[in-house]
């Protein structure tokens, strides 16, 4: 039986940095962009290229490597006992102008841990698998997270095989095109525990100097459409009084989402990303004003209050201004609160690591929002520069990579299980 | 010797009404929208058709006909002495949706004053005049009140006939392909006075039930672009306090800009016609906020407090937001003064006809403003329905097209003299 600690003289145990950097390196010579970051977008040439790097890297170690009917891939590193596995795994697609380890570095930090352990010697009771998810970025075809998606059940295989991209080529036409259309089933098998290690693609921990974010869960959140309407007239002739302008609702409205803010605490977000007035000439009051209301909260019931409001003070900003307010949700995601289990492996790793580490909420999805209603699910952050993300100019160092890594294996080691 | 006022019993002289009428109808027809509107751009083949058929109107009456080197119409009927002419005119071009009255009733209401005294065989001292001023509108070539700027000296010829639509084809070359590219120099004589009667293209006459706005003067006016440039983030896992928001910039700008409406009273206009967030998506926070703030108050010196102050909230809200504010003038009109003998001839006129009239400020600019620097000048606005202009559904009544005309006709009378 080993010690429920480590003691300080014992170094724990590390995955190879270097081999990792390496990897990283050589995945983003597909789809490399003159900025230095990668257009991989999903099922192109160069995603598969990607994944043929990444199959050939499994196989040379001895994984044994399927593909599932929606081209999800799936690793996997023997365990000494017929039991569910432990997996880890994110995305190897990228946005059109995306980074180098937005979702990558997950995939391959869980290869790396599968091979620390072979180099090691180390059996585990349960399997390890690394898994790669189709489409997470939903840039090429419109929906995010699509591979884990099916694979968790909330999207039917059928209706995703048949999104089409902007040239109307559909995904089930692509897989097959690209080899990647498998035998195996889309849907959730039975696991031990599941883990995603991303970057934080947020500012929070390089601001606070830390090395690791332990997920606690996803927050809340939802995207309205508010349109205001009203009566374009002459910006000259017509008074004031005598207009009906949706700019003035736009007035009245945008301080109380922000007064939102103040009212529901730190972690409230509330983003105006779209913005439009029509007709949109300089002289002509506008017709139609729309903008988009994103708005996320961790707790649920304050994440209710805030979606109420959205309709409530679009009402009432339109009413004051003489125009009327339609409100429509865009769409919506429940947030995740990750599995306990999951995030004690995690926070047990930081501490035997030594790591400066804190509980961060995630404000984006994941693909292991997908797999908490089926799997236990945890996710580990590491910091990127300036929380820049969906950026070529992403960027992490190697030893940030390392320690996030690290965490991933002795997190995975934990739920897998030493003989 | 007449007496200074008409008696009651007398009846004042009176255009024809009925043939005003139908010469706008006529008119309409070229370039005649399927919702009842005109599409008679400036220099198109409609145009031509149109000015041909106002020029044969001109000749069947008698009048001496001229074009000059920018396209501008003059017909002229003869005075009695070789004083400068009592000139009245406005634009036969019309907006692509436009409506049927727009410029064409000032031109077409002038010829009828010309007709109405040779049938009542009124001779005057001064000759009179009725011009035809080219692209007012600034549609298809990008400069509006073009005809008039060139006449009144504030543009130069040569800068004129090279502007080119969309598709390159010049204000030169097209003159000479529709046969406007007259012989007359383009800059202006000697005028004793100078009319324009337009709609009103705003809602006031109507809604206080008056016949006759007689205008004083046209508003001081400019636009501004003002940019809010601050840094794009994600939606979810950036905090509030940390993001540069250029939408908080604007959420705290907007209400100042109605305020400034509060501060300097009702003939303050202030109008936001553009709004754009870049890149524009509902899940990023705008890395830019762009605006245009339309300011326009009659007297100079309130005009320029609120110039000023558009600049100077910017500025504010930007600080408070974090996020930088440029502010561009894009273009800037000075206000008008219309000629005092001028107004004192539109408002003898009204109180001549027994009409309901009242002093107003022109919120647009018009050809007269362009002429109101080389000559005494004066306008006369008509109600139009709900204010509705440069569009198809614009609408007057026979009545109040006859009214107006009926004022244009003592005015110019009253400064042309009879003998």
């Amino acid at each position: 039986m080993e010690p429920q600690e480590n003691s300080l003289e014992d170094t724990p145990l590390q995955i190879n940095g270097e081999r990792l950097w390496q990897r990283l390196m050589t995945m983003a010579t597909h789809g490399a962009t003159p900025r230095g970051g990668c257009n991989r977008q999903a099922l192109t040439d160069v995603d598969r290229r990607g994944r043929d790097l990444f199959v050939d890297w499994c196989r040379e170690a001895g994984y044994d490597t399927r593909v599932d009917a929606i081209g999800n891939i799936f690793a996997r590193r023997a365990g000494m006992e017929a039991l569910p596995p432990v997996l880890t795994g994110s995305h190897l697609d990228t946005q059109p102008t995306g980074g180098k380890f937005d979702g990558v570095y997950g995939v391959l930090a869980g290869l790396e841990v599968l091979n620390t352990l072979d180099e090691q010697g180390i059996a585990t009771r349960h399997p390890l698998e690394v898994a790669v998810w189709t489409n997470e970025e939903g840039c090429r075809f419109p929906s995010a997270m699509l591979g884990s998606a099916v694979w968790g059940g909330s999207m039917a295989l059928a209706d995703a095989l048949a999104l089409e991209d902007r040239e109307g080529h559909s995904v089930g036409d692509e897989l097959v095109r690209i080899g990647y259309a498998g035998q195996e089933e889309a849907s959730a098998r039975p696991l031990k525990a599941a883990f995603e290690l991303h970057i934080e693609q947020g500012p929070v921990l390089e601001a606070e100097q830390l090395d690791i974010g332990i997920v606690t869960g996803v927050q809340h959140m939802s995207r309205h459409l508010v349109t205001f309407s009203g009566e374009a007239t002459h910006a000259g002739p017509t008074p004031m009084s005598m207009r009906r302008d949706p700019v003035r609702a736009l007035s009245a409205l945008l301080p109380e989402l922000y007064k939102l803010v103040e009212e529901h605490g730190v972690d409230t977000r509330v983003t105006v990303g779209f913005l439009d007035a029509r007709p949109g000439a300089g002289n002509t009051v506008p017709h139609t004003v729309e903008l988009t209301v994103d708005v996320r909260h961790p707790l649920a019931a304050v994440y209710s209050d805030l979606r109420a409001a959205v309709t409530d003070l679009a009402a009432g900003a339109a009413t004051g201004a003489g125009v009327t307010a339609e409100v429509a949700c865009l769409w919506e995601a429940p947030g995740v609160s990750f599995d306990e289990s999951c995030v004690a492996s995690v926070r047990t790793a930081t501490q035997r690591l030594g790591l400066r580490a804190r509980g961060i909420v995630s404000g984006a999805g994941h693909d292991a929002c997908n797999l908490a209603g089926v799997a236990p699910t945890g996710m580990i952050f590491i910091p990127c520069e300036g929380g820049v993300s969906h950026n070529e100019a992403e960027a992490i160092t190697p030893a940030q990579a390392t320690a996030g890594a690290n965490v991933l294996l002795h997190a995975m080691l934990e739920q897998a299980e030493r003989p």
